[in-house]
């Protein structure tokens, strides 16, 4: 048993109070002086030539400010991958989606704003689209970026083992295609930012990022201004889940037109432009072919893989990265092929969506393994059992495994659910289906960085304030954060001060995303409160004349072991320190892993793995409704290896909103193209799990303490959803033998699939 | 001849662009999500009791929001001296000033916000007042505090060497009585504030406060909230020459109307609240006796002071405080005996005002001095050389000067404005005067602390990050504090960032008064700056594989020295040893002295004295007009000691604002009452200096370097105005043969003069 105070206890939110009660500010909530509202022209077809951009009439309608096209930028491509930037803040020659960035106004309010796009005149040359990946692969189809023949922004092939000798040792070869779709973000809080540009050139922009000091750096870079003249600040944040990671035109055009008019600009989207102008989950084709012993051992696997990217590359490439290493390193298997396409196409590109390729992977492996336990008549965890990684072991892809609880969450959801009991007494459609999955638990090195800063200050009279760059998007770091620091300190949470992202007043932090913050986050904020305890130790060592090694701290007090009378409290130490020895008490901690194993090949292995790998199983009972085809989803499982959960409430509730969103993706949410189009950008036709549509989800810790992990933590926030769509999937199939490999498992395939029985 | 590249050099002030083109925001631009607007009531009497406050009818008002009075507070006193604290937020029993507040109200705007003043129903029981601070002295005057009979609010008295014995070697006794008048600080932007008090019980207040750590302090204890819920931000700031220092009821009636609404509250001073219901100068009536031998030695000195407190006593007791160090301090006196009583009166009470008592006790002792000269047939600069303060000595009264140009100051007037030439060749109604001073050139420990912090970051890309508790409240130490970090780090000053303070992101710094900031806040930024400066090399030592005392550091570069082509870039610094080394660059400074003189006996000197001392010497030029009286000052001259001067241009400045202010207080400024009342609470009424009023001032830049203080520097803000009016005074004495004792030297007092000569 641990001997915490503070880690592993059930612990409020702390900016509950303030959210429930409405008055935690949102970007949203904030007025400038003089501010004006921007709007921006995006391209109605999904693929034409630009021929002219007449602004001409804009300004001449009352209360307009300003309008600006590529004309008013330094026309720098961006992307999250510098090396394959492809995207303009305004496009100049060609537009290539329904929703691409033409050109931007301010006015004074935003019915002007809207009134004044009507006023652009856009002369297109409309040329044909391409929608389908496969198509867009075949010769003669539309080029959409110059000199990207056959539209393949990126290939990728990997080979680990022998992957024919694999095949060959196989008692059995399973070959299967399974397709995804796409899938929005559905984040309450929309995309919103102010600029404020100023005479004296420097930037702030407030906005509802997930990555502050990235942003700052991707504005600096695309639109030339030095990066010590920007300052990107945060407010509370209403969800990301990967959709506010980037630089986004928004941010861009709402800077420039600040520049143009020497006003601060507010852009708010719409949940119309949410749909149809943020990021996706990228869509996928993967066809899989595995050998398998006849004792149920995987021998050799492999992969090909065509990311659908849309009209450009955002996170494309590492989300193709992550597909590989997600699908390569679930598993012992020695011999493993993987061959990734992304390919461009005219629709709304994709972009990092919790998971990151990984849901799409795992759906693809999982169902196989269904498959494959169904004709070996194996149990299906027990083939997953017989296949888990285990402990500090490095994958045939050169993943290290270091904790690994794989194995546990098997077992945990095997006991919960009651599933040998339930399988034997099966009910007519009702059915039980698992999936497990692996992912980072704390980022990864993929772009050559994964880091996170912190600093703390004691105050002069005892008051701890402790400063992070990484960001709450409502999945409670600032909590778990002030946790830690509070568990070190031997303080409530509650008396920490907190200061979270704004580019000026915490070291970088490269951002919530990759289920890094509790494991790099933490691991900086650890390093910083120890070094922060050692001061104050020191401090108070003199003030009692005692020695550093016989203290202990607690309650804001520092003692003598075993004689709490020779105390001396945060408050005297304090004052003494900087009144009297002149000396600041501050502690500083910065993470930036792991190193790069030696025998790691970048080249052929493409994505670096994280520093941790967490692990989870999911289990899903469902029930059919054979006249619609509707699912119910009866029964949910859900174990979790998250390392040492710091706050268990808050896991829970990360592990249901994970489930909730793997609900949506299975079964009901899916964006809808018509030539390019999206024909549901709505809440009404786009149906995301509302609180009547969810059963009771059972969460299950499992916390084997990872070696490198603050307090053995590790992250939970995106495998939380990676495995849920499969595990409902094969439990359709065990409730009315319908095999659905092309997502989602709509009433309406389901429906066609009981008929065609 | 020193080596710097940075400093010393004449810099445009960072902050001008941003105020000259407009976009910089103060705290009157700020606008937060549903804000309310509040107003004070205020007392319209000079004293009465306080029978019976109804609000009943307030709130029904449409609009108004909320009404607050003493019940909604905890009843605390508080005051800079916290044992000596007398205000309470609203009063709830007696009212002792024309301004005293009693309730307070928000809504929607500020118009109703003063309508639903007008519903506040308040019964009073007039007392008598007592508005002469000798009448208040007498027995049988009104009590305005319980317990405070003859209403003195400290008695202090202190004598060094033995003043009898002084005057009886002196071979001249000289008395006189001087008095001097209340000024108002006339800030170009007025008191403004807004708190937002949140359902979670943390409190931010945005504030044009000169001193946010030690508000937010002041906040914490008065109104009974945690420390650790108190943020205090402050913008761009219109000036504030002391009166911004202090918790004002505005403050503290934000917060509790914001916690009363759940919503923002803004309280904007008009000119009218700023001159009635803010702090003013201190009037004082000074009795002196001087003992001077026949060769122009001052042999012995005595002060008998009567401060004027007005209601209540704020800075009063370390105004008189510094009333007597700067008196004593001043020449080189070996007998010297002080006496101060610090009186109640029901008028507005005094604050800090640029100079603190100084100004007070120079314009008498300055004045006694050409009145000495005088008699004695001596030049007055003579007199004062032959007693003026040497470097490196101990004052009688314990002051330790470190430092001292004033023998220069006072060579440097003379020959600057040909002063010997000049006298010879007098014109009629034309007069020269002149006029030194001490002051604390770096604040003072007069309240146990005279603190100030900083810490530095280089980012991972290289970028400079400066955090500073200091507040440019318009003197321009956001320029001069850049200036430090740039030479000691071979950057250019606009290429570092500046985050200023907000007390959630700096240390702790006490703030902008006593002349500290460019010592006290400059030596923080030092230290801090040296302490990142080292792990740079360190850094660098390691990249070039060379000796860190090989390598010099310039133009964002670090190289060997003689080899310049061994260099290396701060940006690929940041990035190693962020990204490769996983160490945060970051350096911490704070500063909080002097040390108390061992020797130092505070029972007797009553206030420590300053880490530096600062000396001036200023000489005027008027001539008057015999017809009205009317004095216009022709020519000034201005010497300052202020050790380094970091940035000539803005010490100049520094000194041309200083001059003005001293003008106005000689000549126009004066707070008129009338039985308590203010009769001129308008620049209509109350005159103070135009740009069509003001001389060339020339300004002359004294820079003995300082053993202690950063790159030698002293403070120079306050000792600007000092000795400003005794020199105009004096002049005035030697264009007509008037001899003003009694302040301001007003046309009518001159004329009048003129008339009885």
């Amino acid at each position: 048993m641990d001997n915490y105070s503070v880690v592993g206890k059930r612990t409020i939110n702390r900016d509950a109070i303030s959210k429930v009660t409405g008055c935690a500010t949102f970007t949203g909530d904030i007025k400038l002086s003089g501010m004006l509202f921007g709007k921006i022209l995006r391209s109605s077809v999904p693929h034409a030539r630009i021929l002219n951009i007449d602004v001409s009439s804009v300004l001449k309608l009352k209360g307009v400010k300003a309008v600006i096209t590529s004309k008013d930028t330094p026309l720098k491509k961006y992307s999250i991958h510098p090396k394959m930037a492809d995207k303009l803040v305004f496009e100049d020659e060609r537009v290539r989606y329904i929703g691409d960035e033409i050109a931007a106004v301010a006015a004074i309010d935003e019915e002007t704003a809207k009134e004044a796009l009507s006023l652009i005149k856009v002369e297109l040359e409309e040329l044909p689209g391409v929608f389908d990946p496969v198509e867009a692969m075949k010769d003669g189809a539309p080029v959409i970026h110059d000199n990207c023949e056959n539209n393949i922004s990126k290939h990728f092939k990997m080979e680990c083992g022998d992957i024919e000798k694999g095949f060959s040792k196989s008692d059995f070869i399973f070959e299967e295609t399974f397709t995804t779709h796409g899938q929005s973000h559905c984040s309450i809080e929309t995309h919103t930012c102010i600029a404020q540009y100023t005479h004296d050139h420097q930037v702030t922009l407030w906005a509802n990022t997930q990555a502050p000091h990235p942003l700052r750096q991707r504005l600096s870079q695309t639109l030339d201004i030095g990066l010590d003249k920007i300052r990107v600040i945060h407010s509370h944040i209403g969800g990301g889940f990967g959709s506010k990671i980037d630089l986004d035109t928004t941010h861009a055009a709402c800077v420039l037109l600040s520049k143009k008019c020497g006003k601060p600009v507010k852009i708010t989207n719409t949940r119309e432009d949410q749909f149809t102008a943020t990021r996706i989950r990228h869509p996928s084709i993967c066809e899989l072919k595995f050998g398998v012993t006849k004792e149920g051992i995987i021998v050799a696997k492999q992969a090909r893989t065509i990311i659908d990217n849309g009209a450009y590359n955002s996170h494309g490439p590492s989300v193709m990265g992550y597909h590989n290493v997600m699908f390569s390193s679930l598993y012992r298997v020695d011999n493993i092929s993987y061959e990734g396409f992304l390919i461009y196409t005219n629709k709304n590109y994709g972009g990092a969506c919790r998971g990151y390729g990984d849901p799409q992977a795992t759906f693809a492996q999982e169902t196989m393994l269904d498959m494959i336990a169904k004709k070996l008549g194996m149990d299906p965890i027990e083939l997953r059992l017989k296949n888990a990684n285990h402990p500090d072991e490095k994958t045939a892809n050169a993943v290290k495994i270091t904790s690994c609880g794989l194995r546990e969450t098997l077992e945990a959801v095997k006991e919960a659910s009651n599933w040998s009991e339930k399988r034997k007494e099966k009910r007519k459609y009702r059915g039980l289906g698992v999936a497990s999955m692996i992912y980072t638990g704390g980022g990864s090195r993929g772009s050559g960085f994964n880091y996170s800063g912190a600093t703390i200050h004691m105050d002069s009279n005892g008051t701890i304030h402790l400063f992070i760059g990484a960001t709450d998007i409502g999945q409670g770091s600032n909590t778990i954060l002030t946790m830690m620091t509070a568990e070190i300190l031997g303080v409530e949470p509650e008396q920490i001060r907190l200061t979270t992202s704004d580019t000026d007043t915490t070291l970088p932090c490269m951002g919530t995303f990759g289920s890094r913050v509790t494991f790099c986050a933490g691991r900086a904020v650890s390093q910083a409160t120890d070094n922060l305890k050692e001061k104050i130790l020191d401090q108070a060592a003199e003030i009692l004349r005692e020695p550093v090694d016989t203290l202990e701290m607690k309650k804001g007090k520092v003692f003598v072991s075993g004689s709490p009378e020779k105390e001396v409290a945060f408050s005297q130490i304090g004052a003494v320190s900087y009144s009297q020895k002149q000396k600041a008490l501050t502690g500083t901690g910065y993470y930036d892993g792991p190193e790069i194993a030696p025998d790691f090949d970048p080249k052929s292995y493409y994505a670096y793995p994280g520093p941790a790998m967490a692990f989870a199983t999911q289990l899903a009972e469902v029930e059919v409704d054979p006249a619609t085809g509707k699912v119910e989803v009866i029964n949910f499982y859900a174990a979790h290896d998250l390392g040492k959960a710091i706050n268990p409430i808050m896991a829970e509730g990360q592990i249901e909103g994970g489930a909730v969103m793997g609900f949506g993706w299975a079964l009901s949410e899916e964006i809808k193209f018509d030539n390019g189009r999206i024909m549901n950008p709505n809440f009404h036709d786009y149906q995301i799990f509302t609180i009547k549509d969810i059963p009771k989800i059972v969460s299950i810790l499992v916390e084997p303490e990872d070696p490198q992990g603050p307090f053995g933590a590790k992250g939970l926030g995106e495998p939380a959803m990676v495995c849920t769509a499969p595990a409902i999937i094969n439990a359709i199939h065990d409730a009315v033998g319908v095999r659905i490999k092309d997502m989602p498992a709509n009433s309406e395939k389901i429906f066609n699939g009981i008929k065609e029985l």
